[in-house]
């Protein structure tokens, strides 16, 4: 079985936004006990990722590399149409990921206790994002009989 | 239901090379309406992304980006044995991804109106490069009824 | 149909470690003849790779080339409770790959004959890692039928 969800998260800009409940909303809605979710960003400008979900500082570090790594305003960029931030984005999407494809065990999201849902804005500006949560696999049986 | 398809891409050398009409008639064919579409690029030395379609420029400000960051002929690398683009083409595959997982909704592939599927490649000289598209999701249901 | 299986692999510290054989092995055990097969890895300090599997010094390179990129004790980063090795890693772990999503293709994993899966450990100390593997597709038909 094959289910499809669509939401939308607004940003405040640059930086990374937790989607771990939504995601985990579109799995119980899907009733799906074993098989793969695949979380898909519709934006070359944003990514998703699984990133440490304890201690906010990994998430402020990684803004600090990524910011060294591929800075805004870098002279050797021209595409440059929407200002100094826009062809950084660009390159930090592909240089990340943008689709997650999640074990789905025991009707829930089988990740690991560290592992959180991310979506990482690489604007400035803030921004409406669309994500799409399709899960496909056994469903729960009723009448308490085990779906594998 | 599960549909797989393969065909070749003919690259020029290094450079991206759009796939998006492949990969959608591939899709045309499966006739799934929901469902999922795996997008896979047998190589090492090649690699594939989802990219701003619309400005050119962003896909040659990808190629230097890269030039930079993995320069060919790095005199740090020791598997040289097909030349100074051997290894950089390796780096850049593992930075980058070797399969996109897509959604399908309506029987499209429910992509960003700017995201466009492109091969990457990655080494200086012209190459044949294998791709496999993977779709699989509820097939499209005759006489108008819903497929879900 | 859907299939899961975990397995462990306890790692000598930072490198790279195959796991194909153990990936072919689930798939085997699934009986699936055409269809996708994901791997999993339940960490953010460690990633799942497809890379060059004949010559040792690719992987080598690659682990130079990470070093070179994500230095260890980088005193931009502030997240280092575990050591210097240890935002190195998430970092690592976020520019790399967290699962793999392969063809399946006549009962085996249809990768290109370059293509090894591995397990890449990012920390310096041994770790036990925790990997899911998730095959969905046709099963093999009984009695010499085709399964598509």
């Amino acid at each position: 079985m094959v289910y499809q969800f669509s939401f939308h998260v607004s940003t405040r800009g640059r930086g990374s936004y937790s989607i771990s409940d939504e995601v985990y909303g579109c799995l119980d809605e899907s009733g799906v006990e074993t098989g793969i979710c695949v979380v898909f960003v519709h934006h070359t400008s944003a990514s998703l990722m699984l990133c440490e979900n304890a201690d906010p500082e990994v998430r402020a570090d990684l803004e600090r590399f990524m910011a060294r790594l591929v800075p805004d305003g870098d002279p050797m960029f021209r595409h440059v149409d929407e200002g100094p931030d826009d062809m950084p984005a660009h390159v930090r999407s592909i240089l990340t990921s943008n689709s997650l494809s999640l074990p789905v065990a025991g009707g829930c999201c089988d990740l690991g206790v560290w592992q959180g849902i991310y979506l990482w804005e690489h604007r400035q500006a803030p921004h409406q994002r669309r994500i799409t949560v399709t899960v496909y696999g056994d469903c729960t049986v009723v009448l308490g009989s085990s779906s594998t």
